[in-house]
């Protein structure tokens, strides 16, 4: 199942997406409830209702505007960082030049802020060389988290899924850098494009998908997410120690080799840029730099 | 003024608490208004709105049970570290090990998930043996924002505060540096007291007040505002740099020396101690570690 959050009408709704992506019908749900976009149905769902009932008659998802699954996270989003090989050695002098001898035992997780998350083909506002000029791009699954928990151990990873989805891990490199911890370089306003939709975990595979990504459609980024450091169970298993999950929590997953900084020169994002990415089972978000 | 949130009869409320801190009267609000604390007071207050009505007749403050004032904050909680002289060098070898020559034109800012929140005589719990050996206090000043903005100028930091409360950022010293970023060893159910209540800013200057911290009854901390590093107008400067502030955000500005991890040799917080944090002109919150 594909939920998507969208404006239609001048109303926000909740629908479910055609298996082919081009129909939308929405839920029967409150104006309120709409407004959380697909996080009531996450509640629900990890409760063990039953979803609400659709609407009969569907819309083509080319006369709605897609908005971002969850467009307010209920608290940062937890992500990932260094978790491709690759990527961990192209940043391995800069980013992650504390790692010594390239090993690890475990993830580096930091967050995002809720607010800063827009919708799969809004632009993505740069915010002024006076506060950066090293504005990067982060291909990366994320999962979004169904039934919460504390110590959720790695064999019942999957009953805590609720789907997946996208996102562009937007990074300021030097205010990530200078600040030593990485939030406040990676929650700056517009900073996190989400979407399309959110596709249910009996539908995909997060283990054993592809994420890609192009800026102008230029090829930089291509990973199997079989090749992350620590995998889907480890990081639900790791950011559930001691700390309670909800339902609707988000953890994006890392990004695969090929971003800007990592490029010799590095390439950052200029105004202009379009970056697109593509999840195999998902779909694509495009979003403009202006 | 001292707005505190309280349950009295079984329902939670906010009230305004006297001068002498012996008594509180609730406001006029809706149940679920009341659900949120103090959130819906800052809010009006950021708008300019005037406060709700209040009840004519106040009950005993030791009638009530407090709560943490924000008893869920709209996203995580930003953070400051090593903001004191003293504590950076306290911890030079272990957690500020990368900050060569004990220099740094920037803070350190990093979050704690909402969640973490408890009131300021709640237990805090200890998550287990096999999750953290290393917990540790920290007692903090927390600024709350009142009206929001984004590039805040260090000139009209006062216009965006709404006042200020005490936090201890309970932080699992080896989960904190295994992870390299923060946020998940701070972020542990139950590491956030928070209270006794807000005082604003018409009442109290947070950049000339004085932090205490015991640990069952051995004074353990002892620090100056006027000590910080960075001052709470560079904080709300550098933490607005490209992010919008919201009413009710808050910002936990770093502990002065004497943290457990800083003692020699270390001695970590074990079940059965109790924390009390005075702040000068706010009051104090008291945890036992269970």
């Amino acid at each position: 199942m594909r939920i998507a959050t969208y404006t239609h009408g001048g109303k926000r709704q909740v629908g479910m997406v055609s298996a082919d992506g081009q129909q939308v019908t929405a839920f029967k749900i409150s104006p309120d409830a709409a407004q959380r976009g697909a996080l009531p149905l996450i509640e629900a769902f990890a409760k063990g209702d039953a979803l609400p009932a659709l609407e009969t008659t569907p819309v083509a998802v080319s006369a709605v505007k897609l908005e971002a699954p969850i467009p307010l996270p209920r608290r940062n989003i937890w992500c990932v960082g260094r978790n491709y090989h690759a990527h961990a050695k192209e940043l391995a002098t800069s980013v992650f030049k504390d790692n010594a001898a390239n090993v690890m035992e475990w993830p580096i997780v930091f967050t995002k802020v809720p607010e800063c998350v827009v919708g799969p083909t809004d632009d993505v506002v740069l915010p002024g060389a006076q506060i950066s000029e090293q504005i990067d791009y982060e291909a990366e699954l994320a999962v979004v988290i169904g039934k919460g928990g504390k110590n959720i151990a790695r064999a019942s990873w999957r009953d805590h899924v609720f789907g997946y989805t996208i996102v562009n891990d937007v990074t300021a490199r030097d205010v990530q850098m200078r600040h030593q911890q990485w939030d406040m370089g990676k929650s700056f306003d517009t900073f996190c494009p989400m979407g399309p939709w959110i596709v249910t975990g009996d539908e995909l595979d997060g283990t054993k998908t592809r994420v890609r990504c192009w800026v102008n459609g230029e090829q930089r980024q291509d990973g199997p997410t079989e090749n992350m450091i620590f995998d889907i169970p480890t990081l639900i298993e790791t950011v559930s120690r001691g700390i309670t999950l909800y339902p609707g929590d988000v953890i994006a997953t890392g990004t695969p080799a090929g971003v800007g900084m990592g490029l010799k020169p590095p390439r950052y994002i200029k105004s202009g840029d379009v970056i697109r990415i593509e999840i195999d089972g998902i779909g694509r978000i495009e979003n403009k730099f202006v």
